[in-house]
């Protein structure tokens, strides 16, 4: 429950700008189990492969961001979909 | 970094149990565009399909969870690594 008012709260602040959007968060959790291979930057690649076969996306409407804090990891990618999508 | 914090106190919240966990949160905002296809179940499978390039999944370690509201759906897919993934 509580991410999805997370998003709504994203979503209010830009609710101005009438555009669509993905997002795609990855979050790695470790717990101190020493180092793991550091595969979540070609995995991020292979996801947006994926999902580039369902939306037709824009490499310059490409937002990665990643952050890390302690044992925690944290992925997120923001995509804007190009207008006219529908069929 | 708000969505980092956000993780943070997931985290904390089950600390006392020393699991690795990955957690993807897939968020589409139409925007009142009408009706988008429907990709969303099957993008997921495709995804897992990915992530399981990377990681030893079991099946019954994933948790899936749709949510929709106004013009948002949430996907939140949450992932138990097993133990002794370390090489």
């Amino acid at each position: 429950m509580g991410f999805m008012s997370f998003f709504l709260g994203e979503k209010k602040s830009t609710a101005s700008v009438a555009k669509e959007r993905l997002q795609l968060i990855l979050a790695h959790e470790r717990n101190g189990r020493g180092a793991s291979p550091d595969y979540l930057p070609q995995l991020q690649r292979e996801l947006l492969a994926v999902i580039s076969k369902y939306v037709a996306i824009n490499p310059d409407d490409i937002k990665v961001h990643m952050e890390r804090q302690d044992d925690l990891e944290v992925l997120e990618v923001k995509i804007e979909l190009p207008e006219g999508r529908k069929p």
